[in-house]
């Protein structure tokens, strides 16, 4: 983080017409970007969703809501500009772009061996690195996935304990059977793998999935090369916390976007020390809470960049 | 609220490319709309962000960090558009009116008289109507006024006990000492107009401001044009606490735009029934948390209006 543009915006956002403080996390958000960033005068004018789509062996347990064929009909959702990302992206003119990983090739189902080989694992996590190029200044990786949930929460529950109903939620809308089989596959999954589970990449390659793979390249990627990086929900957070298992510093430039309504992801987003900007109950996936969270971030930029200062407005500043 | 309009719309959510549930508060918001606006398809084509400027004598116990002189000045910088609600409002496409109170001419000071007359504070609630011309189909009263945040504490501790210092927060940013004096000056409020609390139009003329009594009258015209309304923070409520003391009803169209940092904002949305859609730690007042949440409605709508069904994108519902 750049302490020299933290300090200039700090300067000049105490001479905007406002009193100190009055735009709360509005005010945050600007350091954040600065810092990052490493300039003085932060920008989001190129902002990007990046969606990384894959498809589960662990769907075979039954474990989700919807078949696996849904994964590949999103994605052409995407494409034609169907989903709730696309109208959140075109209203607030965001770039999206979709990575489809795959879904012809599902990983292994992770109750009965590995999800990914070590080179796969690897391979995909490099592939997350596409994301900054062409030079964005602001990055959301989202996901889509059927039977991503299961996976994340299998990932929970290796890092900070389980057992998996501590870490499950419905997804994308599972009954009460479907939750006990994602808790019992995913219960299984830990005594089949457990004596490898202290090492993050091994339960990414053991328990992850490529979407969440790629993310982690994704968000190493724009930390090397000043983006900053906004969490989307449940799934993006599994990324975010391998990484933060590797070392805390690996997510030092992320922001919380906001807290979904799936599992724990509040506990999650603790446990990674983020706070988020939006809690609206969402728990869709696709980028959609973070993507939220940027045309925030752009506002506040906008109050930053464009307010008036008491000198050039001729406002008096305190009375005492 | 129109119940077939709510209907209507859930109808629609229920064929959209997402899992049910899976937009939150984003999908609720829409309900909303529709159920206040009273159509099937909502719009929010031209929502409004009226900011009332007014005077307080009360200011002369030196309740407030800013002199009285501000709110004049920041009436000029709205119309230069250098104030922070001109940024959220021109970012995001939002109607922007200042109404200006007589700032010449502020209200008594509450600690010794009533603020208003009889006759002021009608004609004032009166004039608040004028904030639905032109065919609004969205409002978010706001307010610019130094000392208004110990009108409004002062009407919390009327309407729900006191003492002030239950109530009270920094508002604009007060020491200590400017703390104690603001919780005195209410305090001395209370016990001199005590006898007349009961009554919540006897609170606004007593213990209100100008703002506040526009604000309640143009709450009153929504309310009776089909019009849903955003409340903004701690001075906005103030109007609609008093509303919703003379019928709970009479607030039954707005929505909870955001949660101030200031004071007890977040119990007096309790009492109010109104869970709100944002929380940022803002305390600026001039409307901007709910010209925020206006933006964030906005994308909701887009998300509603926009997303392709399942059957028109060729996605598979539940499996089962």
């Amino acid at each position: 983080p750049d302490a020299q543009s933290v300090a200039a915006v700090r300067a000049r956002d105490a001479q905007l017409t406002k009193p100190p403080g009055a735009l709360g996390r509005l005010e945050d958000i600007i350091e954040w970007l600065a810092a990052w960033q490493g300039v003085a005068e932060p920008a989001v004018a190129r902002p990007l969703v990046a969606v990384y789509a894959a498809n589960h062996g662990v769907v075979a347990q039954g474990v989700s809501a919807f078949p696996a064929s849904v994964t590949a009909q999103m994605v052409e959702n995407f494409r034609t500009g169907g989903a709730a990302i696309n109208q959140i992206c075109k209203a607030h003119d965001i770039g999206l772009k979709v990575y489809e990983l795959a879904l012809e090739r599902p990983t292994k189902d992770f109750t009965q061996a590995p999800a990914m080989d070590e080179r796969e694992a690897a391979a995909t996590f490099a592939y997350g690195f596409e994301a900054i190029e062409g030079g964005i200044d602001l990055l959301a990786p989202g996901e889509m996935g059927i039977g991503n949930t299961t996976s994340a929460a299998a990932i929970y529950a290796a890092l900070y304990g389980g057992p998996a109903a501590r870490w499950t939620g419905r997804g994308t809308g599972v009954d009460d059977v479907g939750l006990a089989r994602k808790n019992a596959a995913i219960d299984a999954a830990l005594a089949l793998h457990g004596p490898y589970l202290s090492d993050p990449l091994e339960i990414l390659r053991r328990l992850g999935g490529r979407e969440i793979a790629a993310m982690m390249g994704a968000i190493t990627a724009a930390r090397l090369n000043h983006v900053p990086v906004v969490l989307d929900g449940y799934v993006v957070c599994a990324a975010a916390a391998l990484l933060h298992a590797l070392t805390p510093d690996a997510v030092a430039h992320c922001v919380g976007g906001h807290v979904s309504a799936e599992g724990a992801h509040g506990d999650v987003l603790a446990r990674l020390g983020k706070k988020p900007l939006l809690d609206l109950g969402m728990r869709l996936g696709e980028g959609s809470g973070a993507a939220l969270a940027i045309s925030l971030i752009r506002t506040a930029l906008a109050c930053h960049r464009d307010m008036a200062t008491f000198e050039s407005a001729g406002v008096s500043g305190k009375a005492r």
